[in-house]
Formats: structure tokens, sequence, C-alpha cells
């Protein structure tokens, strides 16, 4: 008998029927012997109607009142969950996060989960209850409702799994599981079967958006096997199709060095042409854009001709481009640059893979098939298991699907 | 400096735009130097989406978690208040039942208040806080969200003004206040300026619905002055329109003896004909049909030629009429009867007026009326401050107005 955390998505609680199949799932993980908690998202749809209805009062709202409305969307679903399973003859009762409780710290909007206690939910699973938790959300240390976040519930299961000790836990969500590039540009991109804790962070933070990164950093701090499944898609005979399981690197991974190929479109680039080159000058520019809250990833510095000013490029997302700029321009004085370009038209894309630590070249592997295709590259950061480049937006397809294939990503027909 | 208990109903919540406009009433009375705490409904339609969820997932669902579902209607619109009080600048909060406590008995679904915590309540008003409170709903003993039954946040609210000692309760309706009849049928029916809680009760029992009954109960225990009020309709300046008072008898009120004329077409009748005439044949009808949770109002027995039978008439309500005559059938051997006669095109007149105690001879007006414009009348009951008849449905109308004039309720022109 294994215990599973079963969580699902938006889509999977989309309508009464989409309950009623979605129930379905956890009836037969308890006829195969299982013990099943049950954590749910809102119905899809309705968390964007309740965040628009807090933005028509006020734009700047204060979030304990944005999560006391934004929270009601699983309160519903996780309800009428509960009343489905019980209608099939199943012992079940929904569970706020104030019940539980499920205790988060202050932050609001984006609280961070402290903290589950279990007892309650150990004595009642014991007694063969499935209890139905409302994902996305906890109590926080004023007595109120707070809300961790868009794509929160992710989370939310996998504490729950992790606070049980749970064997794995299983997210049902519209997309069959985790693909080696976005099959709307690469055709012959393949489901991965098995992916590591740390690929699939790299994967969700590029732009991968199959768990929310919390999700998986909780996953890989607790050890929690989790498996991404559609709820949406079933074979001839009404089962699950295979999805993909995110687990530790040593469970025997495929023999690949680059697991994916992904592209974020999220970045803007700017531009610095001939900044001083003095000491103190980076601090200068950076440490204003980290007091705005502006994260800067990408850098790049060009070395001058004469040795006394400098090229500097660096990203930002998108949204905060119009901030950094101004930011910029305002210290430009006591900087000291000749010009400040700001740039949206590029794409951020990455090879990633747990290989890449044992693999050397893979880096050169990259540069040579976007050289070969004429592709000019901007700038270029790495970590251990991952090789990113800035590229001009207009290059994006042509890049991932050159890269795809030329790591050997493609199916075989 | 008053403390005041204001109630917005679904209409008054039902978008960013009516909230808005129900925040500056509260804002007008904050300026007026009075404390004010709000007590909302879920907005109009809110709560019928919720049940109807519940319905479709299974018509006979667990009350405890259709409680779960439904309570956030109301949650969703209390946050939504306060965050529009706060981008007023006035210093709000929600407040759910739970969080009070507002505690409940465990009857989920139609629970009953038992208690309601002001400790913190007060200490925030006093610092200057309106709170926000959840209508409808409360904490029941198993820590779960108990709901109090359809239109239960009027009793919230008059429950809050009492527990607060409050100087009194504005409830503010899609009404403009209460009436001597419906206007629909007798056009010239005049709003009542003031009523007493006790024809209050005659008069929403009987299908004026504008106050739910159990929240007149209450208001009459515990002496909380009840003001009705239309949220809709504003004179020129946009101050409220005078409603209607709901206050204790010794107020000074009207030197009317009838205050209103009402009509209940929830009635149905069944006559038993030839029911032979024997000590514990009454018990042995209503006994099944008081156990079977059928409620018997009007009783009428005529008084048999020989002797040995009597003919039986009295009313259930109409959704019942279908099961009573069941169960009744079943026991015609037990109980002994020729036929029995089941009708629903009955419907149930009443006046109402706290000054029939003082006054002789309504009843006797109220038939000489309906006499002179040939209305038969099947039934009759009475109360110290009613008279109610059961006539049949056609003459509805025709019965109201004719005693609307009568009793010189019609309004001067």
């Amino acid at each position: 008998m294994a215990c599973l955390v079963v969580k699902f998505g938006g889509t999977s609680v989309g309508s009464v029927e989409r309950i009623r199949k979605s129930a379905e799932k956890v009836a037969r993980e308890l006829k195969a012997g299982h013990q099943v908690a049950v954590v749910v998202s809102a119905m899809a749809g309705e968390t964007n109607r309740l965040v628009d209805l807090c933005q028509q009062v006020a734009p700047m709202h204060d979030a304990r009142e944005y999560d006391a409305v934004v929270a009601t969307g699983e309160q519903v679903s996780a309800g009428l969950f509960a009343m489905t399973l019980q209608a099939a003859g199943i012992h079940a009762r929904s569970w706020q996060g104030w019940q539980l409780p499920l205790r988060t710290d202050r932050a609001h909007g984006a609280a961070r989960i402290l903290e589950i206690e279990t007892g309650l939910l150990r004595e009642r699973m014991a007694e063969g209850q499935v209890p139905v938790i409302t994902g996305f959300q906890g109590l926080a240390p004023d007595n109120r409702t707070a809300t961790l976040g868009r794509g929160g519930s992710d989370t939310s299961a996998v504490a729950v799994a992790a606070a049980l000790n749970a064997d794995r836990c299983d997210i049902y969500t519209d997309v069959d599981g985790v693909y080696t590039a976005d099959p709307r540009i690469v055709p012959a991109a393949r489901r991965l079967e098995k992916v590591t804790y740390e690929e699939m962070l790299e994967l969700a933070s590029l732009g991968a958006k199959v768990l929310q990164t919390r999700s998986v950093e909780l996953a890989m701090k607790y050890q929690v096997p989790l498996q991404v499944l559609s709820s949406m898609q079933e074979d001839a005979v009404g089962s699950d199709l295979p999805g993909t399981m995110v687990v530790d690197e040593d469970e025997g991974m495929e023999e690949q060095v680059v697991s994916g190929v992904t592209y974020d479109t999220n970045a803007a680039k700017i531009t610095l042409v001939r900044v001083s080159d003095r000491p103190g000058v980076a601090a200068g520019i950076f440490v204003p854009l980290a007091d705005a809250g502006i994260n800067v990833d990408m850098i790049v510095q060009s070395v001058s001709d004469d040795g006394k000013a400098t090229d500097l490029t660096f990203t930002v997302p998108r949204a905060d481009l119009a901030r950094a700029t101004e930011i910029l321009q305002k210290l430009s004085g006591e900087i000291g640059f000749a010009r400040l370009l700001p740039a949206s038209d590029v794409v951020k894309i990455s090879v990633v893979g747990v290989g890449m630590r044992s693999h050397a070249g893979v880096a050169a592997s990259m540069f040579r098939t976007l050289a070969e295709k004429g592709i000019n590259i901007q700038a270029i950061t790495t970590s251990e298991i991952k090789v990113s480049v800035l590229v001009p937006q207009d290059y994006t397809e042509l890049a991932v699907r050159s890269l795809h294939q030329a790591f050997g990503l493609d199916a075989t027909t």
C-alpha cells in the first residue's frame, strides 16, 4: 500500500463532468489499495475571474483582502470534489488551509508554506477518509487566509506529500508531461520519461510552464517523486497515458547529455555604450537596479580599444525594461556612458541537461550549430547543467529546431 | 455617536459599481460620526450559481460540503467590499465567520447562531476599523463553516447588532420598505413608516419577503431596532429615501387597526369526506403528517348531520401535497374516511395589525367585505394580531384589493 498525493489542476476540475473524470482516477488508486490525499486547484477560469474583480475594485488592493477573495476558488472545487467522491461511495471530505492548518508566513499574496499539521489528516486517512485539500492557500500568522501566488497549488501538493512522507505526488494537468522542446515549435519533440529535479528547475524557470518552480524546489528538498500526467487524454481502456517522472539523479537517467532545448521571450536587452572603465562602475549600474527589484540576468562586458571605456550588455525582464531604462538615464551623469540602447527583440535559448556535468563541449557544439545557421550570439550565460545564449528573436524557431536536432533529441520515426 | 450595523443584500453588492455605491453609504454614516459594522450577502446570483453546482454534482449532497462551497459567495463580496472602503481611504477589513468566530450549532445548511465573540471586533472598531462581516455563515462545533439557510445574512446582521448592542441595524435591500400590500396587486399600497416586530413576523411568514423571519424574531428578542431601506433608489441629492422602521410596539405606532393585507399561494387544501367521528381520529391523521415533517396550518372540522362522521379540511404546504395525500391514502383503513379531495387552487389571505388587540370586529369586517364580493371562505384561522382565510386562488387580487380598501389602507391621492 502506497501513500499518494494526487493534485488536479484547473482544467481537471473545470466542470462537473471533469471533476467526475478526475474522481474516477482517485477511485482507481483506492481500488489498487493505495491511500490517497487529493489537492485541487480552482476551476479553470475562476481565479482569473476573482483576480479581475479585485482589479476592478482597486488596482492597488490590500493583499489580505485579495487572498480572502481569490482563495474561494479552491474552496469551491474542494467541496465539489469531495461531494463527487461521496456520490461514488467514497469516504471523503474537503479541508481548507485554515482547518488543517497549513501554516504560511505573513507574505499575503505570495506566501510560503512554513508547516503543515498532519495529525488530523493522518488520523482521518487511517480511518479510510480521502481528504480533499484546497491548493494555493494556508493560514497566515494573522489568522487569515494567505495564498501562495499563481500556480501555488502544485506547491501545496508537494508540501502535503512531503509532510505525509508520501510515496509519490501525481500532478494531473492539461499537458501529458515534460517535452524535450515546445512541440508547437519542434514537431519532432519527445516526451521525457524521466527528468531530474535540477533539470526540471531549469526547464520550469526557463518557460516550460508545466510545474511551478517552487513546487520542484520543494520536491527536490524533500525527495518527493513527482509525476506529471495528463488528465485530458486517456488510452482506449480509460487508463492514464504515461507522463513524466521528476526524480533524483541517481535513479537511472537516460543516457542523454542534453535533455531539452527551451526558449524564453521574457528577456530584454540593454546596452550601455562607452561606459567609463573604472573601479566601482559595475556596482554603480547594478546596485540601483537591484534596489528597484529588477533582476539582471546575462551580463557581457566587451574590452575597450583604448582601455578607457567599455561596452556593457545585460538582460532584464521585458516588463522592467522601461523602468530600468529610466533609472539608468537618470544616473547617466554618475555612471558615465555615451549611449543607452534598449532592445526587446531578443530571445534566450537554453540547452539543459545533467549530462553536461560529465560531458565537455556542449557549449562549443551549441555555438557551432548556431553559427552554421548564421545566428549571431549577443550574450552567453552558463550553469553546471545549462548553457544559455541571447539571440535575435526572429531566429527563435530556427535556433530551437537546429539545437534540438544537433543534440540528438529529435524523435526517431 | 451611534453604533450601527449595516447590511447589504445581494443586489446592493451585485457588481463592482453597486459595491462602490453601498460603500458610499457607509462613508456617509462614518462622516456623521457613527461607528459602523458591515454585513454582506453574496453578489446577486452567486449563491444560486453555487447551489446549482452542488445540485449538478449530487442532488443528495453532504450539507457540510454544500456549506464549504456556498459560503464562498459572501467571502468574495466581503473582501471586495473591504477593498472598496480602503480605496476610499477608510480603515476596513473583511471578517469570515470562523475568524470572529461567530459560533453556530451543528445543523449544517440551516444552522442557528449560538454566540458571537465580539472581543476582537470591539477592539478593532474602537481603533476605527470598519469590519466587513460575511453574512449567512459561522463556525460549527466541527470546526467547519456552517451556513444559516437562504436569506440568512439578515439574521447574521441582526445577531451582530445584538452582540454589539448596536443602536440600529439597517438592512439595505432591493425594495424601499414594507408595504401595506403587494404593490404589483394593489397600486394604492403604501409604504409603512413603522411596523412592529410582531406584525413584521406575521408579514414575513406570510410571504412579504423583505426580511428573513428568523432575523425579525432575533431583533424582537434582543430589541434591535431594524430599518429596511432601498439601496437602489436615492433622492435627487443622493440621500437614502425613507424606509420602514421595525420597532417595538410602544414606540408610537400609527393609529391603524390593520397594517397590511397579504396573500400566500404556498398553501394547498386537503378535505377528508366523512371521517368517522370518534376520539383519537384527529391524532390518527395529524401525527403521521407531523412525523413526515409536514406542517399543517388551517384546520376546519364541520359537524356531521348524524353525529357519526365529519368532514375535515386542512392546509399543507403546496410542495408537500402529493406526499401528504399518499400518507393519508395509505392510512385510509385505519383512519376511516369516504374520500380524500386534494386541491392546490387556493390562496391564504391575511390581514395583520397589532391594533386588533384592542379593536373588536376585524374578522367580522373581513368576512363581510369578502361576502360582498361573492368570495367563498373555505377555512379560517386567527391569531392575536392576524386573521387569515382560505379562498379560491382566482380571487386573490380581488380579495386583497377589497380588503386593502375596506380597512382604510389605500393611499390618499
